[in-house]
């Protein structure tokens, strides 16, 4: 197997942080977006949409999507479980996950497509989409600190794909000016914990 | 079992069809928006993001986020297989879903909100990203046209999840003038294949 990452991108550190908790070693090419390599006919044959992560297979079957290949590695590796132990909690942790990704990673991506200098001429920006993106998440993180309450973990008792979607939001907030502060004492305290993985530091 | 239903909604229309294709019966309560009842605190209780579908078990468990509904569903009622037989074919129709959400269904959902007078004052509307969304969608239905060349299905070769998802997208798009058209034969071939199915109509 190969994993096609890179590096800055939320989503690549979901799979990179998922494939650390299950203890794999998979082997890592980084695509260098300056040389365009993504956008060559041999990559779109990978993945048509020139997007990273792609996990690549012995035999050249390709997966693409962060939380397909997380999925598949799941399945293939399910110890330790990350995404539940029966058809309950992996709906509970598809939810869960859903919840994190739909209503916080994504709207924290956006805010920062959309307003970011960086982004400037490679995709089309909308400021004041940028700003609904931040309300959005802020009122996202309002009922994350309510659902934690008493508890350590998202979706399970144990640290699930959930908590990894969640950290990877939160990192990805810090660049948007939406950060959990003194009103989410429970999001902290599950930051602490999540964050002090060995797997939070790839 | 019993499902919290909104008739209009997209995702809620993904779950109907998924259950008629498993040939299920399950009550379905069509939560009546211009009561209020979604933002109830017993409703809250069921999902505290207020939004359908639900689906309630018979000890009062809920599961909310469309494809973690498909999922439990799956799981306790696997034939038809509507997720892939297999590990490597569940991580292609995860894949396949996943781009049929991200990439076009949520798009048009988003070009809907934000453009249509439906949503005035109740969602905070910005007309530039509507158009940006149409534009994405637009390049979606691009390449779904080419991935379709020679297949009968989106993501295997029978009928998945992959397919009821870009279905309810279809349905969507034409709220916003994005619809396939004579660039889109293998498309239009597709929808007629899915369009014809008895779930179709749920």
């Amino acid at each position: 197997m190969k994993l096609y990452d890179l590096p800055a991108s939320p989503n690549a550190r979901r799979v990179r942080i998922f494939v650390a908790e299950k203890g794999l070693d998979i082997p890592k090419m980084e695509v260098d977006l300056s040389t365009g390599y993504n956008k060559t006919p041999e990559y779109l044959e990978k993945n048509i949409l020139g997007l990273m992560p792609v996990l690549e297979l012995d035999d050249g079957t390709t997966i693409s999507e962060s939380h397909a290949i997380c999925r598949y590695l799941e399945e293939i590796h399910p110890e330790p479980p990350l995404m539940g132990g029966d058809a309950r909690e992996r709906a509970h942790v598809e939810m869960w996950n859903r919840r994190m990704e739909h209503y916080l990673l994504l709207p924290l991506v956006s805010a920062f497509v959309h307003s970011h200098p960086m982004w400037k001429g490679i995709r089309e920006q909308v400021p004041e989409y940028a700003k609904v993106c931040q309300n959005q998440a802020r009122a996202a993180l309002k009922w994350l600190e309510s659902s934690l309450d008493g508890r350590d973990y998202i979706a399970l008792d144990d640290y699930s794909v959930a908590d990894i979607t969640a950290q990877c939001a939160v990192l990805m907030g810090k660049a948007v000016e939406v950060r959990p502060d003194e009103n989410h004492p429970n999001i902290n305290n599950w930051w602490a914990r999540v964050s002090g993985r060995p797997s939070a530091r790839v």
